[in-house]
């Protein structure tokens, strides 16, 4: 596959402020230029927002670990054939609220599925394609439950999972910046939004060649 | 996992009568005092269901051959680990209608994904377990189809993939048995319903040792 666009990912823990972030981060590329798909997972294309629903909703044990992980993967698989992919093979920036460090995180770190069933179950469905930059947010578990928390609405089967099971998952993310200090970047979400902003347009100008960001 | 019962399959294309056979034998088995659970791919759980419901409805095209395996994977995950292992594990007989052949089939066979890939899917979602039994009913696709046009409903998607899709099915599932003999019988689809049953019942007596059925 051609790639010519850049594919930027944020990472993190339920109320980190990915949302927020992917379109401050949009915004900004837009106003540089850019064409910028703003898109998340699960979901971002027509099929796979029809498999969010059956993973974001429902009761806590819906799903037993595995079946999860598959489901998210099986979504991946359609967001990025259908949007992903062909948004930057015509040069658009794709900006990505959660990705495969997500299932990771939550279904090997979280859930404790191995690392080889993910990675080899990542590997099946998207090849050796990679964000070429991941921010991960970085939030106190009581932070971040509290914020996700005043969101109200239905999509709160993962924010139900207990204190333990996100403290997992922060660690989770720690570990896998670690591990790939090139492509992630660690950013402390306590702070406010448009400071957080700023470090993703710093990192963004320093590791993205610099180029068309004003 | 303990296995006390036994896992009975039927593979074969649209319209070859596979509910028919499953129902026929079911009830033979229940007359012999067995206790049976009667199923179904994709589908046989809650949530697999759910997935179902994604995948026999709507356009053709709805989704990519990667993608179709990992939502049939995932349902099958998800009926493995709440109808099918609990019913082996406490002594029930399960009576499938399709499994993982069926994958190997429709998405190998007939959308060209490689054997690798939904075997490797197939090992990192079910492992080792396979169906004791697997019958493959056979039938020329032009009698398929006609059986299954005439039973109308909004469950076709498959149906209308083609005939040439449903010819490399065929001969996929054909193959399938050549390569397994040991598990997988080949019957002769186009005879009447009650004589499948009869061959049916001869080879569930002949390979599973024949205990408990009249």
């Amino acid at each position: 596959m051609t790639q010519g666009g850049q594919f930027i990912t944020f990472e993190g823990g339920e109320g980190a402020g990915k949302s927020t972030q992917v379109r401050l981060l949009a915004d900004a590329l837009e106003r540089a230029g850019i064409e910028v798909v703003s898109t998340r997972e699960p979901g971002g294309s027509a099929g796979a927002e029809a498999i969010r629903s059956l993973l974001v909703t429902g009761a806590v044990d819906r799903w037993d670990a595995h079946t999860e992980a598959l489901l998210h993967t099986a979504a991946r698989r359609d967001h990025l054939a259908r949007t992903v992919w062909p948004a930057l093979d015509r040069g658009a920036w794709v900006v990505c609220d959660r990705f495969a460090d997500s299932t990771l995180a939550y279904q090997g770190y979280g859930h404790g599925l191995s690392k080889d069933f993910i990675t080899g179950l990542t590997r099946l469905a998207v090849g050796d394609f990679k964000p070429d930059l991941t921010f991960v947010l970085d939030l106190t578990v009581e932070e971040g439950l509290r914020r996700a928390g005043g969101r109200g609405g239905a999509e709160d089967r993962y924010e139900r999972m207990g204190t333990a099971f996100h403290e997992r998952l922060r660690q989770g993310f720690l570990e896998i910046a670690r591990n790939e200090p090139d492509r992630c970047a660690v950013i402390d979400a306590s702070l406010a939004p448009e400071e957080v902003h700023q470090t993703v347009m710093r990192a963004v100008k320093g590791r993205l060649l610099g180029f068309c960001v004003p």
